[in-house]
């Protein structure tokens, strides 16, 4: 821990993050009412579409759940045709998962209503204030993965 | 949406949100791993906490989850003496979920874990930058209180 970021600035810092979390949480949970997928299955997809073609191995790490759980998940996005299993084309013996055109659809969709509704939420932010919060959210964002690097998870 | 955030912005926000409440939440997942409670179980005790004791309904709306649901997390939390139910002392008809010590000491420790981690990842944020973000946060969250509000959800 540094000395400059104040441990009062990082106790509200967590509980600001944990609670905007929840919102978009709650709100994503609201939007997917209207498609067939769960969340763990919206995270999965768009894990998929913005990470490429990965193996269950990849995705499971990427998602933070079980090998088991993320093949149970890849089995039933497989069933409902949003996503197929293919091979390598340099290794044949490696499983990809692709998504197919209705998942991309579906992502493209819910992504969009989401982008609607913080649009609507800031409404009453400036130019400034919402580029100065998207840099900041960027360097944090960074930093998040760089530290993550460093512990080797 | 208004005109002085640009889409772009809003397009970046969006993205940069998911991905942050998507590693919070993974990591959050981990500090869990050391407790004898799950992730729901955990956003419903630290509601309870921060708004008092709270009825099923109320929970379940604050949760976003069915009334059902939050039931059964309820029934688990009490069986192992995280909660109690308890009467309203003006209303003896209404119950209210009640956290014991132990569910309070839980919470208080998952939360000490989650900002020791926001504390290393600021590790390179100035003072002023930290405050910044505070601050936009801060503001964002409140924006989406008073859109929920709005909606009337």
């Amino acid at each position: 821990m540094n000395n400059d970021v104040s441990n009062k600035s990082i106790v509200e810092l967590e509980k600001t993050l944990r609670y905007i979390a929840g919102i978009i949480k709650r709100r994503g949970r609201q939007i997917l009412h209207n498609y067939p997928i769960t969340s763990p299955q919206f995270i999965a997809l768009q894990l998929l579409i913005d990470g490429g073609d990965l193996t269950i191995g990849e995705l499971s790490e990427k998602n933070g759940l079980a090998f088991s759980t993320t093949t149970d998940l890849v089995d039933r996005l497989e069933k409902n045709k949003l996503v197929e299993r293919i091979r390598d084309t340099n290794d044949r013996r490696v499983v990809r998962i692709h998504v197919l055109d209705k998942g991309k659809r579906i992502i493209k969709e819910v992504i969009k209503k989401r982008q609607d509704y913080l649009g609507d939420v800031l409404t009453n932010f400036s130019k400034e204030q919402s580029e100065t919060l998207n840099e900041l959210l960027h360097l944090l964002h960074m930093e998040m993965n760089s530290h993550r690097d460093n512990k080797n998870e």
